[in-house]
């Protein structure tokens, strides 16, 4: 394994040690729990789980990988406040949408190899990226790690 | 720069784009103000700026750059929960220790080049890092990145 790889496998693996900490938090709550504000007057448990799987479907186009998966998910996670409309998707909807879009990311990150890592992602331009390198695939994988951490660190104090 | 660079300098940018954040939630808060909860019962802001700054400053031993600065202030932040302590340091004596840890981490890291980065860190023996080459100083980067973006999300939420 050449030096770069040694890079892009540490951060699957940071992606994948934050991806493993939000299946146990939020995969093991009931319907009722996921209801359940952060604090009080705070996003649902819910709202964040569909934001970031919102956000994670983001990153297959992002990432050069395909297309979305679950663009349906903005309206509700990314668009508008939490409580802000009735018509959110359910828990077991948002359940198969979390689990869905990261397989197909751990599908998508397992073909990728160290050079496609540090290609420019989707949302910049190649003239852009001409003038900064660092906007690459690699920089949104720590970029949306971090994003799930921020995340997590909410959602933990929604637990029973 | 080679490509072994470009990884490390994406993983320090991500580093630094959090202690900005930091730096900008935490210090414009009044010494009132960071005694405030993140939520009813929950930890104080003053406590999360304090845990964050004795891990960032145990990180100066872990990534072998010197010994630590601050030691005394795990006492108060990492070994015991908040409000189980009358004896902690003060708003002042915090916002001192996070300035100084993370300028030194700041200057170390610009000492560093990129074969530093995947050396093993000072908690895992040359034994056990043989087994397995990832317990290295870039994961303790990546890490406590994503330690900072957690502990992040939580202050957001006790600010006005």
């Amino acid at each position: 394994m050449g030096n770069e790889d040694s890079y892009v496998a540490l951060g699957l693996k940071a992606w994948k040690a934050q991806i493993d900490r939000a299946d146990k938090l939020f995969g093991t709550l009931s319907s009722e729990e996921v209801l359940r504000e952060i604090a009080p007057g705070r996003n649902r448990l819910l709202y964040l789980w569909g934001h970031l799987t919102a956000i994670h479907d983001a990153m297959l186009p992002l990432l050069g990988l395909r297309e979305r998966l679950h663009p349906e998910l903005d309206v509700a996670f990314v668009s508008n406040p939490d409580k802000s409309r009735a018509d959110i998707p359910s828990h077991v909807e948002v359940r198969q949408a979390w689990n869905n879009v990261n397989d197909e990311l751990s599908r998508g990150f397992a073909r990728m190899s160290w050079p496609d890592w540090l290609q420019r992602h989707s949302a910049v331009s190649a003239e852009d990226f001409a003038k900064d390198t660092s906007r690459n695939r690699f920089a949104i994988l720590l970029s949306r790690t971090n994003h799930l951490s921020y995340h997590l660190g909410q959602a933990v104090l929604g637990r029973k």
